[in-house]
């Protein structure tokens, strides 16, 4: 079969280069976005009297015969098509004959073509996440609401370092995963701006309207310089960033459901529909989904530097190479969408277990800077100086096997002179975390304007 | 020597440890920030009756002559006082005694110094590279002004495709480092939170007031959420991905500029000052500058891939890891930086060698779609039958040895009988750029307008 | 269905679970090693008394079945499966019988499954790379060898150097593929140990025979600690770094092809069957081959990296998260295979333009080095100075218009007091690279000598 | 002051551009690999009688001052000497004449001098991490000794698997850290060999002996392709690769020391040498050390992608992107000798706290897989059916709140018909790490094989 370009060609493709050459494999992934590119691009020749007004109809409705014959399976992708745009509009040119297929591509070219369908793809993509994250962050609100008084010990350095609540860590995450949310929006606005009618790399000298296909495919505008567009992948670049910042994000939580769901702490139990066993040892249930979606970090940032490679040192304009920018997109858009799902899924069902995070909040001082911090209040000790009494008052509970906070007012005043028995007040784990009330900390009237911060964000 | 923090411990630290575990080498490049951030928390704590007024008076004092010190090359960084911090604190108490000094550390930890430290710097570093880009996109339009006639080949797969006019080639670079600079104010904007007083990771019991540190270090607000406040590294992701984009567009224009001044292109002159010889080759002059910032992008991408890798899977809050933060994005910053500023200067001083470009824009049939889009207009040919007709006249005039825009009207009009001898005017390269004068189109008057966006928007 | 592991789950795993934790969409790749290594388990099992031999035949013998089902695209994988060990497993229980069947899994794990799989895949890749990079070694040697006297420009920074011949440019990529030859077998024979009867990571209480196993599958050994051997994927990084390299350099090669194949240099040009047209412009011939295999440089270098960032900081032994190490794995042994075979073809195919190389070879004072070598040698100059005076005597000929190669007698005895008139024949290009005959120059009897070295290696 | 290069230009350089060229700021680390390759160089031109013998004497004591200079730090490295190779040819000019000095420079050129010295570090870094990976490997093999009877679990998952002996799990490590030794081993063999000699690209007229240089140098040869040896970098991504598996090895123990040294697990304590404290948290005692050697895995992957980026589809031969390539080199063989140092030194100094590793051993029917594997053995049950009736048993345990380990005979036996009460002895959890004595399997016998063979290796 002749191929469409190939009018000065002498010999045949090699079926070795149509193999290796074609994108129709992954590209068909597309067929909404060129579809819709084509009706737009037609309608608009058609408004500008390139196309006359019945032959732009033709074309349209030729178009919504191809997207009905793929969306019902019926379409067969060939290789020998090469591209997903080949195959629209050789297809289109079965329907509605080839004199009139063939006007469709007027004034445009596959470089702008792919750079339109691609961009849509991922406009569309990140505002897809943009709705899994916000899902996301309400269950943790919502988890977060009635764990305000779930004592449990805050970590630094994976030691115990102050008493936390639970609400407050999961707030954490619902604070990173809203700029996550803000990120995916920041590039949706900054890319939302049409290439079509770039043509091959220099404009096109028919009398075409780029405004008008950019407001029909709900763009903001047109971009404003042909060769740049064709060759920007910027688009591209940013999806896949917010992509690994927010993997980044889900394997600092799936590392802890993991820890927590350990036998260690069994600070966390995953439901049986979330967990798998092993093939040969009976007893196992595991985290596997936490475990995957961590992996799935290393798989997104491959995909990130796998397109950074391939953009390095690329003349313009457009370039073969950029063909390679499509799978590593969809396949980190795709791990994205369900692993933000599944979290969300596993979360709603997972149980905490509040009585053994209670009991270990009880080891490693946790109080021990409130101690210090009564030193410098109450007793106006310069914050170092409180630092080192209390090193002491901490060496002296090991001695004694016990944690800070089971110290007697008796024993506290024994240790330094600037210490009286009234302190051990300070030292009650629950006392702790309510005394740390300045803006952002774990006190329950601090967590809740988080909490309502967040529940106005996602009203709006 | 004691640590400030070995209250409880017995043994000593290595040296070994010392050397390893110390950051000094590096943050000492924040300096500014950790004494502006110093001064800002003694200020806050002295209007909230933490410190009497005149303790907060005489530590910001104290923290200026530190700041004077280091300035002046006097102060002397050790590697056992393990990072500016405590560097900067230590001789504080050295100046002002160790009792006023020791005050200073109320209410605050490491973990929201550093983490204030490093996004002061980030956003500041920000802000610099905005204004280089800034000052190098002035350089491009201002090229660009009077290059609106200078006809060169344009490229896709570096084959000769359309003509074009160096200033709409180089106009596509000015639109690509404009994205950037918005990227870099986006993420400003985004990030220009502060973490001051969020203390280890849990706030603090102190009655603070932390929209005002914020404010008197210049920030929009505080953040909301201790424990994700002392982990958040994403402002650093984000300047390290801004800084690959960047230089990955830096790259482009550098492969072609390597490209344009050798032998074979001939399309540029860069300047004596800005190349460099050969130690054995006497008649060499090589492009070095262009390489070196070729070759820096994989240096930057190194360092974004490092952050990502060193943030997986960490479990909440601080964890020492990512101490690993800081030197990546110093170096980026500085490449970034030193790159855009002397790729600009480049610029600047080289020469474009216009007979050249003419010469060789009569290779490879630049017109041919001009001719496909003669046919369509004119003769109301399908565009894929105009594409292989015009096929046909390429290759006649490859046969002939000629270029196609250097055919006669009966040669033309004997190719095909669509064709007639009115179709040589469409073949004129000059012809061929001023058609394509759709928005984003390579004639004079749209790069113009192109030229205009970009100067009004350096205007504001 | 319930899943094999089920024993103590109360609860059903959920269809989300089921899709998201699957592997055998893309492990069923893997068939033939698992049935391999599963045949030699029972067979071993047989021999060892813990299977009845008629027992192990028959496991054996329905082991072929499930084998020729899938070889004839009978089997079904289904989801539910979750993975080519259970896939296979299952099939086998219904067509030997539940109980039979359930015997085959004592004495391994999934664990163990997984890892000789997956090994077995990589070893058996690394070799069909190795040998289609001996073929592709073979193609350069044999074009080298009619290219001895091809002149053409050495470059570096892309500027001209001095001459040399193609075939020794060749060659040097026929060293570099040779070295990446050498890598792939020495990754094969460091990692040519099995992993079977490691169990799931402990080893196990029967009384196995592994170095049988071993033996069986080709393998020169056994592995010696199980727990390291089921949480080892240092093989899969090997290869994936052995691909990065080879790619790496091909994506040299195939940047020169694609120099070489421009308008501006036209030193080669591509056959018909290896390039693409343009889907707008008539005129167009792309190197889409060698864009596509450089561009595919980027794919391959982020499969490692995310198969580095997985492993980071995994805790003993086997952890979900290694599911993730296959897909690339898979994805860059296919690139690597399919582009060296392409690139081998196209380069069979490639016809290279001597004209224009020589052409070209005229311009930028090749010789240069050779006036500097001249001074040293027979006029007793240090090579500093000679190297001063010759770039006087290039300023000479710049001026005049000429190369200086075309310097007469005369005029290069005016330059300097060093220079003579006969120092003209040190000018000539050819001379010039036939006196670069030191071991590994370009001369053609240095060439002939690598070309040797190469020939008789590939006897080997 | 005037470039030795200079000779045909006639503008000087910026400041700006010998700011952003020069190396020296980090190539003068190779001033030892430099002199070495000028000495051997100056020799070998004596005995070939490019120079007179008493030319290169004067040239070797020249250049031994320059050396003794620089190692007794009176040596001032310039800015404008661009690299190390500029900077000991002038210096060796001032001392010996500039005549003399400046025959030096005779048949090479800068290219293959980095190259030599580039390749000479590498290799020499490769031997000392192959050092100090032994000294580890021996501490490994040593802590394991006295630690066959240690039991603790085995986990995977993260979850409490079977049980297995410390020493067996230490052991795993020694296994990896001796794939690293060979795999530097591997990559210091194919590597060994000398450019030196290759000149610019294209070898050299002169009569040069390079296997004498090489033998001086103590290569095992010299390359064989000059166009090759100036441009290939395999040897630097080598050991970069290397390193990033070096470092993921150690990522996973510093996890898991992080994990055994929280206050959940408790398995070590970290000597207070190795240990820090917090600014404000007095209790806090954080395995520093651990954490910055997994965060610095980030790092070194980052050194490797960069090279790998910069390589990406470079035109032979050299380029100044290649510049690029030493100071991640430098950064990663750093980093590798002082993490393995300190790792090791640390480890020494662990305390293993065996209580309480055995009291968590009894949390998870950690013997389950031995009471299924005793229905195979027994009972002749098959594997898969045994699972289920271990599965069974294991639900009966937790019904009760016991371990499996403690059910009575009585207990075991009504849970299913197949089980009868003489099974209660597989439960014990050190008969079942003892049954474990396949080949690789954690029984006590079977790890002192791996000790033995480790120490053999160790003696070799």
């Amino acid at each position: 079969m002749k191929k469409m370009w190939s009018g000065r060609f002498s010999g045949e493709s090699s079926r070795l280069l149509e193999e290796f050459n074609a994108s129709i494999g992954f590209d068909k992934n597309l067929y909404r976005e060129d579809i819709a590119g084509s009706k737009a691009h037609a309608k608009m020749l058609g408004a500008c009297g390139i196309l006359k007004q019945n032959e732009a109809e033709a074309i349209i409705k030729g178009l919504d015969g191809v997207l009905a014959e793929i969306e019902s399976g019926k379409f067969e992708f060939k290789i020998e098509d090469e591209d997903i745009h080949m195959s629209v509009e050789k297809r289109l040119s079965e329907i509605i004959g080839k004199e009139l297929g063939g006007r469709l591509h007027t004034a445009r070219s596959r470089n702008d073509q792919v750079a339109l369908d691609f961009r849509l793809f991922v406009l569309r993509s990140g505002k897809e996440i943009m709705a899994e994250l916000r899902a996301f962050i309400a269950t943790l609100a919502n988890i977060a609401k009635s764990h305000k008084d779930t004592l449990m010990p805050g970590f630094t350095h994976l030691q115990h370092a102050q008493p936390v609540s639970l609400a407050y860590h999961l707030m954490a995450y619902a604070f990173m995963f809203r700029r996550d949310f803000e990120r995916f929006a920041s590039s949706v606005e900054r890319n939302n701006l049409s290439p079509l009618g770039s043509a091959a790399l220099a404009g096109t000298p028919h009398k075409i309207d780029r405004d008008m296909t950019a407001r029909e495919l709900g763009f903001k505008g047109a971009t404003q310089n042909a060769m740049d567009s064709v060759s920007d992948r910027d688009f591209a670049l940013e999806i896949l960033f917010n992509i690994s910042v927010l993997m980044t994000h889900a394997s600092r939580l799936c590392e802890e459901l993991i820890l927590w769901s350990s036998q260690e702490f069994g600070f966390v139990t995953i439901s049986d529909t979330y967990s798998t066993g092993s093939s040969i040892m009976p007893q196992k249930k595991n985290p596997d989904v936490a475990e995957l979606i961590r992996g799935k970090t290393g798989r997104v940032n491959g995909n990130l530097i796998a397109l950074l490679t391939v953009m390095k040192g690329l003349p313009l304009a457009y370039n073969k190479d950029m063909q390679e920018d499509k799978e590593g997109v969809f396949d980190s858009v795709h791990t994205a969408l369900t692993s933000v799902h599944i979290l969300n899924e596993m979360l709603k069902e997972a149980k905490f277990n509040e009585q053994n995070m209670l009991k270990v909040t009880k080891k490693g001082h946790l109080s021990a800077t409130d101690l210090a911090d009564y030193l410098v209040r109450e007793k106006n000790v310069p914050f170092r100086t409180a630092h080192f009494i209390t090193g002491k008052a901490v060496a002296y509970a090991e001695n004694l096997g016990v944690d800070l906070s089971e110290l007697t007012g008796e024993q506290l005043a024994s240790i330094d002179e600037s210490l009286s028995a009234d302190a051990v007040k300070f030292l009650d784990l629950n006392a702790s975390k309510e005394a740390r009330s300045s803006k952002g900390g774990t006190a329950n009237a601090s967590v809740q304007v988080q909490i309502d911060e967040i529940e106005s964000w996602l009203k709006f």
